[in-house]
């Protein structure tokens, strides 16, 4: 089956938003098998919300997806686009009025006059509610085309598309066809010469996708063949690339790390410099960090190296802040004055200034300190101060994982 | 003058990457003029590239923007796509074929014989340089559209269109009808009061949006009439904003306040609970930031707001760790240790567990100290985990802001 997305605003057009929505959906809908073939964005005006939305439904998609321009402002024209098109009435709802009305007098708030429009419908269509928002949403069957009109707040679309329009319109069990092993560590280049015997291998009812990021590099299965064992494909992969696979799908590296940690019980500790205290922020990202997370400590100056991290002054004046023993003495020192089991450290030049001909921009050192052992590794991350310190602080928390793993 | 983008991949269909290019035009060529009134993906197949361009060429575009399918494997088939369209012919450019060649034997590299491909152009087309990969960019005009073709990846995409095609096709003075004024710490509809009267006296040749986000609410100045002053127009609005107006454009929170710390020769640090070290990250995006920000302590555990921050542990036992009083105690406790002008503390509970029925989800405490005065604000954000540590680190910042501001 397949569907078609118009997304409308001046903003998406204008740039000044950029449009999740319908990648989202091209997501969401994948495992029920509809693909979207087509996506449009156009602008407030109704000719070329009429006309574009009329062009879809004569190609004869199955589906349509339509977000935006349903607010209270002038602006949201998607209602009047849709009645214009479809000849139809739009009809006051009392009930849902008088409801939000009420809503607004619990938390104390004048409801504005312009939200009466919230309570408009389409008459022949029938209402989506709307969990996180005002504007409701609608559903109509036009020559053969289910056609969704959603407002464009990602949080509202999505919990209506989850909560409503795949039970209700959609009906199918979903089936996956695709999984991504998220890899961190390895080059897209040397990760391909590990699989690549698999690939050809199962070449006749598979596709595969390298996905390199900054922080790391993504492979994606798409299972061609029903009958074929998506899961087991993966378990195989995943297994070929090992050490470097550490989840699939949504899990993150600080997600699965924490489990890790949770398994073998050990609490954790960062000192951080050049990072800033990235680290921390995504060991904490997860709910449930404080089983193993007991904190940070940021010490961007030499003075507060020593101070808070007890890194020996003349460690730092023999061999510079930036440097292995640095970083193994603040990791050292982190894990002593917090009481943690494993401490992690980032000493680097994420620049622009500040390099040297011997230290240059780019280089970094991160240690890690576990009851079993210490190490320190040397990088060079020459691609900007954000990227550097996004790196940075993945291969810390692939090293971590990594010692933890391997004992 | 009006333009029409067609972004071709089925990346972009199934939503495993999102559109940056599209939304990134129409950002860049709105100071010429320009405005995309239509964007269309199609996926990799000939038969919808090929429709899809003939609609827009039919509806008489000035500019047609293409990006993606110009890569070296078989999905890539834009060019392909035009030959069939134009009745075109693709030819193979020898001398740029070499240059490849070089390009990767400078690197020792032996090239993948697919990467003939990248030599290969359409016969009727204007070369377009790519300055940062191998795919070259194409320019046509066909029948009064000046269709650019360009590859997909956003940073070859961007270099062409700043360095070609802007200078060589484009050819005119960029005029800013666009400004956004930042803030923070205020509702949309509390800052929409402070501006009414402004919005009234200016709707003649000016049209406005407010921008609502997590991390403060932008507001857009447009200007319609090319004898209005913008920037004159733009000041008016930002003093009636004040205090809560902190910057323009792309100016961030942290950037600004690292610019008021400067100024006022204040060094700071942070104390941190909930926020996880997200606080001093963004201190520290901001290249220089060494200049002010020395360094900040994450306490998770109530041990380690003692031994780290010397919050005195009977005020935590006291009043909890999530209350006014250790808010204030480690502000102070971090500048102490720190010998910082300027001390921050986050404590709170950012969910999904950890409330009560005193201490909901979504509770914060924010302390300042500053040379002059100390302070903590209480507040209560429950949007989910992620949202609240980005309201929290957000309003910590502004809080901190107007306290350097307001002495």
């Amino acid at each position: 089956m397949n569907a078609a997305v118009l997304t409308i605003g001046d903003e998406l057009l204008q740039g000044f938003t950029v449009d999740t929505n319908s990648s989202w959906l091209g997501t969401i809908l994948l495992p029920y098998n509809i693909r979207i073939t087509k996506k449009i964005t156009v602008g407030d005006k109704l000719n070329d919300i009429i006309s574009e939305t009329q062009n879809i439904l004569d190609d004869k998609y199955d589906f349509l997806f339509v977000t935006g321009g349903l607010g209270p402002t002038h602006d949201d024209i998607t209602k009047e686009a849709f009645r214009q098109l479809l000849d139809d009435e739009i009809i006051f709802d009392e009930n849902y009025y008088l409801q939000l009305k009420q809503h607004f007098e619990k938390r104390s708030i004048k409801m504005p006059e312009s939200n009466r429009s919230q309570a408009m419908l389409l008459k022949t269509a029938d209402v989506i509610p709307n969990d996180n928002g005002t504007a409701l949403g609608m559903h109509l069957l036009i020559k053969g085309t289910h056609t969704f009109i959603m407002p464009g707040v990602p949080g509202e679309m999505r919990s209506m598309v989850n909560k409503y329009i795949i039970p209700n319109y959609i009906k199918k069990t979903p089936v996956e066809n695709f999984i991504t092993i998220k890899t961190a560590g390895i080059m897209e280049s040397h990760l391909a010469e590990k699989v690549n015997g698999l690939m050809e291998k199962y070449s006749h009812s598979f596709r595969f996708a390298f996905l390199p990021h900054y922080s790391g590099v993504s492979f994606r299965i798409n299972k061609l063949d029903e009958n074929e064992n998506l899961l087991n494909v993966k378990d195989e992969f995943f297994k070929a690339m090992l050490p470097y696979a550490y989840g699939i799908n949504d899990n993150t590296l600080e997600e699965i790390l924490g489990l890790k940690l949770i398994e073998y019980k050990f609490t954790i500790a960062t000192a951080e410099s050049c990072t800033g205290g990235l680290i921390g922020k995504r060991l904490t990202d997860s709910a449930g960090s404080s089983e193993y997370f007991l904190g940070s400590v940021t010490a961007y100056s030499n003075q507060l190296k020593t101070s808070l991290l007890n890194v020996p002054n003349d460690i730092i004046q023999k061999f510079g802040a930036v440097s292995e023993e640095v970083a193994l003495e603040m990791a050292k020192g982190v894990r002593a004055k917090t009481g943690a089991d494993i401490g992690i450290s980032t000493t680097g030049i994420s620049g622009p200034s500040g390099g040297t001909k011997t230290k240059p921009v780019g280089l970094v050192y991160i240690g890690v300190v576990t009851p079993e052992k210490s190490m320190v590794k040397k990088y060079n991350f020459n691609y900007g101060r954000n990227i550097h310190r996004e790196m940075t602080t993945t291969a810390a928390l692939n090293i971590t994982r990594l010692a933890i793993e391997q004992g």
